[in-house]
């Protein structure tokens, strides 16, 4: 069985567990604090073109999300995330945990827009009252997201206008960053991304690692006690220099790029052959998750080699699924789809 | 620079970092529950010689006593706990953080009594209106406590009496359970401890993992929904393979055992040295902690060569460190320490 | 200027300040352990034909849902809410203060359905990996709804078998309750409700007190420890005989529902006189809040007398407005406002 | 028989019920912003000798002690309070349920001193790793004390300056602030202490009011949307009218003083007799709050008439008790109480 259902099917790159088992038994102090990840924060400082930022390590996805929002919030104060936001669907309340609502805005493309925003600080501000309604405090979008879509250049640049116009800090899910600044719609850089953003995270879970999210914060004004919150919310490792290696690794000789690449490649080519079919899609993603729309005969057939997400039901005979590539896909197992895509019904 | 500032300055045991390695590129699903998980927790139940009990993997201690602690108390419970519990001092609020407090109960040594659990709870009880005040839910002790004293199986079984007259369930930590089981002055076993708590975890990130507690559940009233706790404190690892991996790898061959063995081999190496020397301890710990009382010129010159963690200052003379062993501790690191201090002033 | 812009304009019934004044220098203890607070305890079971439940006495309805709603969810668990519903939108987080998700349904008539409620939780059922994702613990509704539209005695009984069918307690917000029952469209008893839902409350704050919500509690699971869930969201009012005197005067004589009655009559008679005069209205209320939709140029002739809450912007030209009466309304009011209605362009 | 047991045992002060009943029909806006809240805003901004304060009204003291509480601190943040302050030991874990930590410091005569703040602080920078810990994030104390004491000007003072000198705001709890103001050693003034504090409050429902906290913040710092704090924590009343009428009343013709003084005089006659009968006290309170140490068969005797509150058990023969005065407390009862303790074995 070929699996294809996400992008955290297999362990790390190669070079990631090369590095581990080389420095194991050099002694280190804990906590983030050791050499490796000075060594990555410093790396990932130049990828970012800019060196008045903080870089902190945390473990995962659903960790990192919490931990930057309730920092970054007034008690009063909620996140305006698309309704289709990981934030707002699939942590189990972690945000609503630490006393914070979800400000969802609908979004048949998974992105949010500047208008959308600047409405609700509008609406919110033209309340008679508004101190009885949660008060917009910040913005959460994942890019890409969670849909595979990515935001361009200009929509970021809308966005982060508005955010800044009224005081919210724009937060960047990045969970599967490298997969969205490799599409080939992609028109902006990772620097570029770091003047926009306020704090945002390059993710690693995805994208190479075994695990690891690299939060980079850009606002001053977010900086202050960054380890007190990690600590709180249980996502300070001790073994801290597992997080530096790793993304050190990753932004050695632009290794997390090249590796997505190779997902986006590969993802390309599986897209090409859906095409070439003449299957539709949920929704056009230029990013490593595809999300074809099968008979229900096609997806039984394919079943039968190929393990992918249930996404949708759309109607009695068609059903929409999740493919996904990763930098650890093989090339053979995309032809064997590709083949096998040719020969379907 | 030699360190002995802790039990996690180095990677993890050879054994599993190969075994990481091995299965790097074997497809598997997510969030623990692919089959390596499935794997440790059969051999996990073997080790506690009880079948009816649920392992979970996490990744982080902070995060692991979140998770349980929140899990098990109605929203106006807090935990019992010895002042110097980990979850009172050194975990920034991550319980405070979750809604409840912690009852906090004065111990010398660490250690909790049946007798200070069983006074808590009546006085409450007792109380005129108790409902002004936070009604005692659980227990948590550390097993060995954070100053390396273990408790023995009659005082376990008091107090795990105690818990079940009142109904408070009994929450073990054990992030250094395996130093503690290995200890020459412990009498009891791992099977033993599985009868008396109601929820526990063999601690992975001090003992030969990169990372990972195993958290296992006895009390049936508690294992409902485990895994939603885990996911909403952020404590659900996409990769959660290598949580499986680690502990089957701990867990195959008694290697978990062995590992903490040579730590507490060494630690009782350099404490019957300390004694030679005639250094006196601020406490009397049979585990891989020691807590040595140093003069300030000794420390001096100790410092030279070796790194411990300042514990606390006795005196204007005088000073107490922590010295730890691991299972990574070299036997020539530890020579070396005894040879320094059988020439020390 | 005469105002209707909402039902707690004025202070209290004059029969309660009255009780209020007589008692004032009797000695009581505290905290709702009075003789006055177990008087209207025992009248209101009374009321409800029922004398296996709790009642206990709170000052305000923000308060009540958090301390109700935060008392019966396990920590995972959210709320099952219409999004009109006062907990999603005009509570300020209150309900996510307490580390819960509002899940909420879309219902343009702020009326949840039976069928939505089984709908989300039979979606959450399915889910691959549904701890990924909030677990709906319980359904919260308002009688009537928070756009004055009241439940029927079939729709009631759909839903309560539908949250017990899946063991969701069902929760009725009833800050507005006497002018829902005394509605003429409204099929069902305050016994009948006391046999559907299991935690209700019946509103003092909107019908006749100075404030006070008193909360009965059916279910046998949900009672357990309540006071101290009061304590802990800062409900417990020191003199809460204060509570007692005003339920006690409230539930004597059938007070509660004569002046809910007067509220209704009046609101009726505004009703048909807008009828009358061919104004339409946004939603059809059979309770004491109507919500009319008035020409820009009417609102402006009316505000020259009346007070009115504004409620949305139609269009360019027309704007809905919300017109309350309540147990204080004077009928020489109403009639002003009904002459002017009629002369009105 | 005669209650003696707290403060809060009768209704409010005649005056304020009139001017409730004269009122009563007069319509206003809700949520505190009515002509009554202004009136006494102003009144107490006089009162204050202060103009650019904010002052805000609540019900109770654990709801204001919980919104002032988590509208300060940062969520990593602790609150450094006596180990006897109501927030540590009365109030069911409210602090601990808005996810902070009450870094309680020992005081056996229930006040902080300026030296152990410092010391709490400089402890915690010193730290090596101090986000592993709870930062120190502001300071509460209550005037008078939870056991009767007053701070002198000097001392408090002193703790001004030392949170100053840290960036800690000071807050006040002055549930009973009236009586301690009134006590014979008190040598600081209303004024003073909003010179002072960073936030305190003025307690009504210990001090002839029929509930409520006027919440008066001084530093500019802690202003901002500070009512949407109140409503997140379900304490802004609708009818905020009676907050502002009770206010008002009391800080006109000085009635708030003059009824404290009422209490004080009454309790230091009380105090006299005890000590000419010879009685110990548990400890030496200037204020309305005796605590005297009876016999055991004194307290049986007194008991057939009088009501107090157990406070501890002193020894197998001797029990400390509770004896409150209050504005309400009848001259006749203390003459009562007086003659009986003359002729007392």
């Amino acid at each position: 069985m070929i699996q294809f259902q996400c992008d955290y099917n297999e362990g790390a790159h190669p070079l990631i567990l090369q590095r581990l088992a080389e420095t194991n038994m050099v002694q280190t102090v804990g906590y983030g604090e050791d050499d490796y990840c000075d060594e990555a924060r410093g790396l990932i400082k130049c990828a970012c073109e800019k060196h008045d930022i903080d870089v902190h390590f945390l473990v995962g996805g659903t960790q990192t999300n919490t931990t930057v929002i309730a920092h970054t919030l007034r008690p009063y104060q909620g996140v305006i995330s698309a309704v289709s936001g990981h934030i707002n669907v699939h942590e189990t309340g972690a945000i609503e945990a630490t006393g914070h609502k979800v400000l969802a805005v609908p979004s048949p493309d998974g992105k949010l827009t500047a208008r959308q925003i600047e409405e609700v600080v509008v609406a919110h501000r033209n309340e008679d009252g508004p101190e009885h309604m949660v008060q917009p405090g910040m913005v959460y979008l994942s890019f890409p997201t969670e849909v595979g879509t990515i935001y361009t250049r200009n929509e970021l640049e809308a966005i982060s206008a508005v955010c800044r116009k009224y005081g919210l800090p724009l937060f960047v899910d990045g969970a599967r960053l490298g997969y969205g600044l490799c599409s080939p719609e992609c028109d902006i850089t990772l620097p570029q991304l770091a003047r926009l953003a306020d704090v945002f995270y390059i993710g690693g879970t995805k994208v190479g690692a075994l695990f690891g999210e690299a939060v980079v914060i850009t606002n001053e004004g977010l900086k202050r006690d960054f380890r007190y919150s990690i600590k709180r919310h249980g996502g300070m490792l001790a073994k801290g220099r597992l997080l530096g290696i790793q993304f050190a690794t990753l932004f050695t000789d632009n290794l997390y790029m090249q590796i997505a690449q190779h997902a986006i490649d590969e993802a390309m080519r599986i897209k090409a052959a859906l095409q070439a079919k003449g299957i539709e899609f949920l929704i056009d993603s230029p990013t490593n998750q595809q999300f074809p729309i099968f008979s229900n005969v096609q997806l039984e057939e394919l079943s039968k080699d190929f393990r992918f997400s249930f996404w949708q039901q759309v109607n009695d005979t068609h059903t929409a699924v999740r493919i996904c590539t990763s930098w650890a896909t093989k090339s053979e197992n995309v032809e064997k789809l590709i083949s096998k895509l040719k020969v379907l019904h």
